[in-house]
Order: C-alpha cells, then sequence, then structure tokens
C-alpha cells in the first residue's frame, strides 16, 4: 500500500507503507473514498513544529469498511463511514460531557492519506451512513471529519446564537467553515477577515455579511467601529498565533465569548489583560465526534455543502502538489483521491 | 472628615481628607455604616502593586445617602444603600448584558474607608433597601458589596450547577464565600483548598464538604484522586497568582469551568497547555452590580451570613492595624466601624 510520509521541511513523499492491519479487536479498517490535507499538517511541514522520524500523514478521513475486529459490536463491512481525528470510546465521562477528543482512550489519528486506514476504538469513534452516499456527497462528507467539525466547534465553543454579530479571524478552510458554521446557528452579522479575493467570495458565499482586511491593532479598531465601540459578541479564533488570538480577544465585547480551534503556537496570555477583557475564552481539540451525526445528516439533506472548501482535487499520488499548494496558498484546501 | 490614606508599603494612615462634595449632578454622597478592607488592598499595601501619590484607600461600601446630585432619579436620601466597587450607568449596552464592572461610564470606586464617599452614577451604582435594615445584618449586607459579590460571581462564572463537584482554590474571604455560594447555586461536592483550621472551619460552615491541604502538583493529584482522575466541573480561583491558576486549570475536567475573580498578578498562560486542558476560562473584575439585588434579598431574609468572614472588627480610627492583621493573616477579614 502507498501513502504520504514526511521526512522533513517540504519533504513529503508518497510511498509504500506497511499494509495496516486489525492490531486491537475494537479496531477498523476502512478504505477510503477521500482524504486531504489539513491546516494543521503544514506546521510540521513547515518545520515549524519539528518531526523526529518520518511520519505518516493525515487525519481526515471517510471510507468503507474493510474489517472490523472481533470486539466490534456496531460497525459492519461495507458501511460507509466518517470519524474525528481523535479516536475516542465515546462511553467515558469525559465522552458523556461531549468532550470526546479528550476522551480516556483518546488516540490522535495519522496516516490517513493513503489508501487503507486503521481505526482505533471503531464503535466510538466511526459514525455510519444508512446507505451509501451518492459520490458527489463525498467532499462535503469528508469535511465533517475535521474541518468542518473544527469551524462548529469554534462557533460552538463561542457561543453563536440568532441574532449575534460574530467575527472570524483566519480565511484558511476552518475559518471559512466556522462562516458557514456561524451562519446555520442563526448569527445576524458575520464579520470575516480576509485580504484575499477568493476567500473573501466563498466567505460571502458561506454567509459573510462584512469583510475586514485590516489586521492586528487596526483590525481591532474596525471590528470597534462596525460594533458601535462595544466588540463584537463571539469571536472565533481559527489560526493559533500570538497576533490572532490577541486579535480575537481585543475584537470580543466584556462579556463575550472567544473561542480557539488551532493548536496555538508560541501563544502566551497575559493573565491581567485577559482579566480585564473581561471575555469567556474556550477552545481546544475540536470536539468534532459530537457533532458528526448533526453534520452528516445536514450534509445528506443538502442543508450546507462545507466541501466548497476543497479548491483543488488531486490523486494521491499527487500528495506533494497538493501539501506544496497550500503551503503557498495558492490552494484553499487539497482533496486527495486514493 | 478623617479617612484612610495608603503612603507606601505598610503605611497606612488614617488622617484628615477633604470633605466628598456632589462633582456631577449623577452623583450621591452616602455616609458609611460600615466598611472594610479588601484583599485587594493589599496588593498595594505590600507594595506588590506600587502606588504613585498617596492614596485613599476602600471600595466596599454601604450606608445612608446624605445627599444626591440634581440628576439622581431613583436614589434618595435616607435610604440605605450598597453598591459595587465599579460605579456604572446600568443602562448601557455592556450592562445591559450584565457586565457592569465594564461599564463604558465605568468608575473604579474609592475613599470608601472613611465616614463619608462619593458614589457616581448614583443611580445605576446604588441599591437600596425599602427600610433601614437592622444593625445586626450591616455586616452581611457590606459583604455584598464585594467580597460576596465576588464569591457568587467566581461560582457564576465557573457555571456552577446543582449536583456538581466543585473546587475553591484561596481560602481568603473570598473564596470562602465561593464556597457558600457554591452551596447556594446547589453544588453537590464543595472542596475548599486551605491549610489553616480556623479558615477550613468557616469553609465547612458555609458548605465545603471536603478540605484539601495540597497545593501545586500536589493539590492536583489529589484533587484527581477525589475525582475518579478526572477533575472537577468547576474550579474557582481566588487567588491570583501563576501557582494557583494552573492549580485551578489543571484540576479541572476537560469541558469544564475555570473561574479567576482576583486581578492576576504575573500571571502568564501557556496557549498551548490552555488548549488541550479543554477547559472553559471566565473571570474578570466581578460583576456585582448584576447580583446586589439577589443577594441583599437573601441577606435581609436570613437565607445568608456571609458576615462571618468578619472575624476582626475595628472602630476606623484604627485602620492600619485592620490592614497589618490581614497582611499577617491573623484576621480573614477586618469590618471597620466610622
Amino acid at each position: 500500500m502507498q501513502g504520504a510520509v514526511l521526512y522533513g521541511p517540504r519533504d513529503v513523499r508518497f510511498e509504500e507503507r506497511e499494509v495496516p492491519k486489525i492490531s486491537k479487536p475494537t479496531d477498523a479498517i476502512i478504505r477510503l473514498s477521500a482524504t486531504c490535507v489539513c491546516g494543521s499538517d503544514l506546521w510540521p511541514y513547515r518545520g515549524i513544529q519539528p518531526i523526529t522520524q518520518p511520519t505518516a500523514m493525515g487525519h481526515e478521513y471517510c471510507g468503507i469498511v474493510e474489517e472490523v475486529g472481533k470486539g466490534v459490536r456496531n460497525i459492519r463491512t461495507g458501511q460507509f463511514v466518517v470519524g474525528s481525528f481523535a479516536a475516542s470510546d465515546n462511553t467515558c465521562v469525559i465522552c458523556k460531557h461531549g468532550y470526546q477528543s479528550s476522551c480516556v482512550q483518546r488516540e490522535w489519528m495519522s496516516g490517513a492519506q493513503a489508501s487503507l486506514l486503521r481505526v482505533p476504538l471503531a464503535d466510538g469513534t466511526l459514525v455510519a451512513t444508512k446507505e451509501l452516499p451518492p459520490k458527489e456527497l463525498i467532499p462535503s462528507l469528508l469535511a465533517t471529519s475535521d474541518v468542518l467539525g473544527t469551524g462548529w466547534f469554534a462557533a460552538d465553543a463561542a457561543k453563536v446564537k440568532p441574532g449575534n454579530t460574530v467575527v472570524i479571524v483566519g480565511d484558511g478552510a476552518v475559518g471559512l467553515l466556522a462562516v458557514l458554521s456561524a451562519k446555520q446557528m442563526g448569527a445576524e452579522r458575520i464579520i470575516a477577515m480576509s485580504r484575499h479575493a477568493h476567500r473573501q467570495k466563498l466567505a460571502r458565499e458561506f454567509g459573510a455579511t462584512d469583510i475586514v482586511t485590516e489586521r492586528g491593532d487596526e483590525g481591532v479598531a474596525r471590528i470597534k467601529e462596525l460594533t458601535k465601540g462595544i466588540g463584537a459578541d463571539s469571536v472565533l479564533e481559527c489560526v493559533g498565533t500570538q497576533e490572532s488570538m490577541m486579535q480575537a480577544i481585543q475584537s470580543t465585547r466584556p462579556g463575550g465569548y472567544v473561542s480557539y480551534v488551532g493548536v496555538p503556537h508560541g501563544v502566551a496570555l497575559d493573565g491581567e489583560q485577559l482579566f480585564f477583557s473581561h471575555v469567556h475564552l474556550h477552545g481546544g481539540p475540536a470536539t468534532v465526534r459530537r457533532y458528526l451525526p448533526e453534520l452528516i445528516e445536514l450534509v445528506l439533506n443538502e442543508k450546507i455543502n462545507p466541501g466548497k472548501v476543497f479548491d483543488l482535487a488531486l490523486p494521491l499520488d499527487q500528495v506533494s502538489e497538493g501539501y506544496r499548494a497550500m503551503d503557498e496558498r495558492r490552494a484553499i484546501k487539497t482533496l486527495l483521491r486514493p
């Protein structure tokens, strides 16, 4: 079997890898219908988050169940399934609180940029559709696995409600789907911060009512201008840098909500500044599994079309170009067909 | 008129001060029934938060209205009133969201350790009782002005609910009243972190079910032990140091709630650590004004007795001993009688 392996900065190779096998009775093996490159894959790809050994890449996936372990009860061979980037038992007390991505048995998924994938804790991790979905919905179903689930978590964690004014910091695929999520949750005013025409257009399609191109202090000043000097009810931070985090906190009204959904890199929050900002802060690894059944339904009923964030689709053997296009911001997000 | 003035580290003097006067039509002047020393007064008293000039101290107060400005509509001479440490109009959009301590017209109160006090924005800031309260309820009514209101905010901001497991970090007066607040909100298990017998006793009286004496990593380990390895639903940070903040975050279950209510001194939060902790974080200047009507009712109906935190009562002219006793932790909180 062939798949993507990262060797070092900007060196991702498509090469022979061991065929995944059932290693625990709770595992399943799936044959991927589609996979993709995640914004978070770019941190190690760019060398910002160094790797210590060649690493099988990919954690977004959907596909057909090929085999299940003896302990698997609810997932069956032949089903179409979607799972989260965090395998979870979905039964522990933390899962019951809806925080499956911090499950006591959590395992981070990897190796999904391949034709076959081992999924641990299959009963807890995977959600199956009743029937095999039509081919044209595969990109949107794949999106529920991480990028949409993460945008949805951003909106949920920032308590987006009908009538709210919402700001989205970051115009990557997660930021754009955070716009879609805020729209679904009934936000009245959705301000997307973006300076790229192509991304602005998609943000508007997904429901953005305003676009702000300024960043940093100027971006904050612009948001204050648009909100009568008060700040937004909810601000969704979808980047993960010090600048974007501070921009988010300062753009929020006292008593408002800030969510952050990308692993922060080099971010330190000053306690006193946070205290006087009076915001609510919540984030972490998106609780995708909590939302999967609802998001899959929305896609199958064609209420949403999150697959639009894939503006580049390549055969899996061109994975290296897929990373390059995202790194150079030529593509918002690359879909890979095994 | 005489009152307390801080000149420098551990140098608080009782001396002649200018008599406060109505300076804006929205002001009121009150004659204090009682005032007290706040834990936050100890930061400048200890020189940790240096002052640049002699400073009139005190921001907790209740008393009888002596005079009102021409623009005051709802507060009348002769009424008994309580107010928050943050004067607020109670009408702006931020106040309407319940964040009066970030009101667009906010003024920090000071100079309450005296016989008379000017209160700005009297209609918004002050809450009057229907009748003059009995003398024995004055300490508890005074407590609503800050220390109880702050403990209540800690419990509210950490989403304490019936059946919850709650941890309180800090056994100062705010921490102790956070215990009382958690009890009122229906928490099932209330774990107070304290190593002082006298404070432990009061914590138990207020509703604590468990006492943990360990601190730092050992304290976290003990909380994990008491919560089946998961952490508490809500953790109320009532100290304001790096150690107490980290202790609070690490003692909370993923998806749980951390509140912090004391101005953080030298606290920096690592973004990545916060991200993977998966907690909700909320705090800031307590929104005391939001709670005042409810808290005053609870006191007048003798449902709660927060005045118990005053374990030292002195005539105002002994204010200097009042600070000293708190600084040396001989007293939990000092009440001052003008």
